[in-house]
């Protein structure tokens, strides 16, 4: 069965990965009509979309480089993007970057999947918070990588976690190539890894010999940005991280637009692995994206941005302060897209889902985002999509279900 | 060292897969000062490209539907592409397609390289054509299988040597999983599959149960519209063949949309495999190559395209026919951009590539296409990339050099 056109990103991730085709008719027809709100979808809000600006630079592009927009193009992508890629690193503190370090991909999906080709025997492990974005769990789990995950609190990865793990798999003999972490305001949690603890994961980093894959889709979406500088791990170690960034999330997911930077030997590698897996990402996407940069159509939109999602942030957490029952607690995010919440011990979040979703409000629930197959009693809250006014509601909607089931349990 | 935007592919193609830096500058800079007619780029001419009519679409498709088209798309592409590649299959012969067959790809490579990662186990044996196309063998290759080249001549593949081939290395104990092969005007040689033999290619498939991977990118370019119909493989086999069309050869390259059908259950393996390599093409170019075909973009120009190439072919064999010399003999497409030639027997036409640069002529070494390493005595030549003047010159540039090869090897 062929999924819909607007939700099967959104049924995914409502559902998790095994769904039923009744449950996704369903849920297709619920979601079409706009009958739930939806804090699942962890998509950019198309209402950021600068569309006419877009549709004016398209048009340029084909009509004054079409030549070239329109045929094929080099698999690192587009010189004139790769420049921009490496101002870009330099403005986050990654310095003496160059354009052989770079490669542009289809999307930061791509990004993760090529590492994870270039880099993974099967059966090698890959270390993964606690929980972690799904697309990079299934670009490791599609190279034969064995994923072992490690605890986040508040301030994102676990430190003593990190190494208990790290030493327990050493004493059983196993081959550890890799840590992936996605440090700002994380998908699906929300939360930033703590500056001390960057130090402490790159000296464990470097006394393993492991490689950091640093999935920094969100450093643009600070809603803090004169609190503090966000370092990039990558900045403080540029030889032992592959780093990626994305105009998905800033300008337009559509256009499948993003890069990463490796060190110059591994990049050439995943260079050779991009040419057999599309020969390059879209030209005409990559062209557009290049006007975007030239005329600051990112940069002049920023701070506007970040204040569009801060304010549906904060909508969600005065209604979860105000609704959510006892015994349940959440994180606050400093940026990006997600709230996880954590209901109580026992509470199951998969179990609720359909009624929330009669109740007219959808979430995701946590647990496939925990490659330990904990976080039953979690879930991934969105507040990109839907309006402030909306979220109030839909957290109203989902918090009444929540207590109707405490006071069931509790009969 | 990052390779130039115009000249990666074209450099890649010219001197094969392992080239010194020094080769590559070089190369770069008398190609990009156009003083070498390049008989080597088989992209298709830039001359073809509908870029006012393609800048009023992709304006347009942004302006009315900007939140879709901008917004992450579905893994298996936009429904109503999805519609119109199941309209051309049958338009091509191959009755009862459904959308649950089709996935949408980044350009027919990710075809390849998605089907490869789906049903290749390390060390399972690929059958592919002598010669073949290199972004295939580079997919195939990439999934850790064992190509294993089969002889074609001006009918394509040769039965009784695909035969004694499959018995060979079942009598070694070999797993078989596919047999690649491209039936139309076939990418380096030229060369179509005859009638008969497309039966005969599917009796030995069903009888050892291979999957047929079928790249059908040049089906559309035929110069015989009238004479014959080719039937694709998969139009008398659909269960066993997965084939693949493109976008990128009637429209533009750079939009990067291409799709395949496969059997149902293998289409949602691919699908999930797809997922994990890049979320979705590219949404925008999907939304412009949609709205082409409901214009008649592409199905109106295709008389046009055909007489385009098939008049640049002409001019090539017939300044082969003028200038080639004794002892070498080519191949005579009936569509498509390339013709492979064969010097006499102990030419190598790696050693004679640089003198033909300096000669003021590129063409491919035919030799990385055959998985065997034989060919060193051949040469792929595209007539898509320069005018119809350029190429008599070139092809008569390229054989005064073979023709000087020749005098010394004798004297």
């Amino acid at each position: 069965m062929l999924k819909t056109e607007i939700d099967y990103d959104e049924m995914l991730s409502v559902l998790g990965r095994r769904l039923q085709p009744n449950a996704i008719r369903k849920l297709t027809t619920l979601l079409g009509n706009r009958e739930v709100i939806s804090l699942a979808a962890g998509a950019p809000s198309f209402e950021t979309f600068p569309i006419e600006e877009l549709a004016e630079i398209s048009a340029r592009v084909i009509r004054e480089r079409g030549r070239f927009a329109l045929q094929y193009g080099p698999t690192r992508g587009q010189s004139a993007l790769v420049e921009a890629v490496v101002a870009n690193l330099r403005s986050r503190g990654i310095e003496g970057s160059n354009p052989s370090q770079i490669v542009m991909t289809t999307g930061s999906q791509q990004g993760l999947d090529l590492i994870a080709r270039v880099i993974l025997d099967p059966g090698d492990i890959a270390l993964v918070e606690l929980p972690s974005y799904i697309g990079g769990i299934i670009a490791l789990h599609n190279s034969a990588a064995q994923l072992v995950g490690v605890r986040q609190d508040d301030g994102g990865i676990v430190i003593s976690d990190l190494r208990e793990k790290i030493d327990r798999l050493y004493s059983e003999g196993r081959r550890i190539k890799c840590i992936y972490t996605i440090p700002n305001f994380q998908n699906p949690s929300g939360v930033t890894l703590a500056a001390e603890r960057r130090n402490e994961l790159i000296a464990i980093a470097d006394e393993h010999d492991l490689l950091i894959v640093e999935d920094d889709a969100y450093f643009d979406l600070s809603f803090n940005e004169d609190a503090f500088r966000l370092i990039p791990l990558a900045a403080l170690c540029p030889d032992r991280v592959v780093y990626l960034g994305t105009y998905s999330k800033v300008l337009a997911p559509g256009l499948r637009t993003a890069w990463l930077r490796a060190p110059e030997k591994l990049a050439a590698k995943i260079e050779l692995a991009k040419e057999g897996a599309d020969l390059s990402s879209s030209v005409l996407d990559q062209a557009i994206v290049i006007e975007a940069i030239r005329e600051g159509l990112i940069e002049r939109r920023l701070p506007e941005l970040c204040k569009f999602y801060q304010v549906r942030c904060d909508a969600m957490l005065e209604a979860l302060d105000r609704f959510a029952p006892a015994g349940s607690r959440w994180t606050k995010p400093a940026g990006g897209f997600f709230i996880l919440m954590e209901l109580g011990v026992g509470t199951d979040a998969t179990a609720l889902l359909p009624d929330a979703i009669d109740g007219g409000v959808a979430y995701v629930r946590g647990q496939p985002f925990f490659v330990d197959g904990s976080g039953a009693n979690t879930l991934r809250l969105a507040y990109s999509r839907e309006t402030p006014t909306a979220i109030a509601d839909g957290v109203e909607r989902m918090c009444r279900v929540f207590q109707n089931a405490r006071a069931q349990a509790k009969s």
